[in-house]
């Protein structure tokens, strides 16, 4: 498979089994080598008073956002770590937007940044940095068995 | 009032309007200045392929811990910004307790480190550290319109 | 001024006053409106054994080129904190190249990016995310008296 | 060996090849299982302007104390990464203190929370927290060949 399929490949078979990604209504708009957009309108459960996003749940959508682009190398790739900054809340019915693009991978090991925005307008909600760990295992051998991505 | 009771009084204001905590069944076991623990339980919604936790569902219940224990002097603080190390996967079913502890503040400034572990047994999930700002507002005076948490 | 002069002025400034840079030889290639260059030569004091360089110079190093460009806009800006990946060493005699840019400016706050490679061949030895805080005060007024960088 | 006599061990063969700590005049006061206290003078080359010790200097001396503390098991381990909050300015002169705790350890992996006071006085100056993973190899075997440390 070129890797630009291989991308796809993996988000699907990553995607059908996310319920989590899935229950709240996060969208894969995008996957490529190194790279995923995911999507998600803030509902009313996800409100911390004041018409004020839970700031736990801009992360899920960044962390969605990085684990799909840390694994569309078919590889199984767990999530190590990350780092938020919270820059702009996020309110009741925003369309939030989390672009993740690769910045290096060295051994087993890679970084990716993850922009969050608001949509319309564009403002800028958080800015994530994961990092990510390759396991055994890969997402497009459906036998495997240990591919927990995040 | 003493610290311990502005602190319970601080939570029982942002629990009221943290939607998004009690949605996901989120409570608060513990509050006092500058610290606080929070117990969700991982269910069904949370998964992410494999009875794994998302990852974002552990960040946001250490994310409220924190939150709880960088507002419980009862001025009105946010999140800034945080970082997580994952370092076991939750799983389906599991009771999950976060308990955040104060490092330091400095200025309108402070560090929170929670650590995340699974119940019963105890071993460690993930370790979050915060990094709050307080802002303008208290939230012990019932007019204020500035609360937000996180 | 204009923003690219602003940049210079605020450059030399700084530059004047920092000794610590000035003794490692750490020069100041590039500066603009939110962004900077710094070079360094790994030397035998910066040695942590079998020809590695201490982990602490490569972050120094960094944080000098996040440094500059936080403050390229002529008012006093702070190091707030910030986090380093270490990818790969460096080694004695390596030329050292960090390049900071701003990924985002929000009220007094910034994040900005530095990459560290290795000259030749450009291999990334470390990727570092700046945190800045601008606080009173001004680079380019020669009387102020609390212009700390870093 | 008893933990504690590897721990000593240790430290004493990484303090031998670590050039770059002796020329600062950093000193190992404490080590023990998962533990290092490291100690400095700021001196005039670490100066930043207006007397404010660069940055980079604090964060070395807590790198180093983070390093003597993860590989004081004896196998050798590498800082993958760091998080520093820099809470206040050190001075010229100040006597610097890093005291390096182990906060978890789980498979390769392992987390160092580093805090940097000044004294006398113990004012906290940063607070740190290390990413270690160990590699091949033992200190404590003196013919190893791989024993980078930072």
């Amino acid at each position: 498979m070129r890797p630009e399929e291989t991308a796809r490949a993996a988000g699907a078979a990553m995607y059908a089994g996310d319920l989590a990604s899935q229950r709240l209504g996060i969208e894969i708009t995008e996957i490529g080598p190194g790279r995923a957009t995911a999507a998600m309108r803030v509902t009313e459960t996800m409100i911390n008073g004041h018409d004020v996003a839970h700031g736990g749940y801009v992360f899920l959508l960044a962390d969605t956002a990085f684990a799909f682009a840390c694994n569309s190398y078919g590889a199984n790739t767990l999530a190590a770590g990350a780092e938020i900054s919270f820059v702009e809340p996020a309110r009741f019915g925003d369309e939030l937007v989390a672009v993740a693009v690769e910045r290096v991978r060295y051994g087993k090991s890679g970084l990716y940044d993850v922009t969050v925005r608001r949509s319309p307008g564009g403002q800028v909600v958080a800015e994530f940095r994961g990092r990510s760990r390759t396991v055994a295992g890969s997402l497009l051998e459906p036998h495997t068995d240990d591919g927990a991505t995040t």
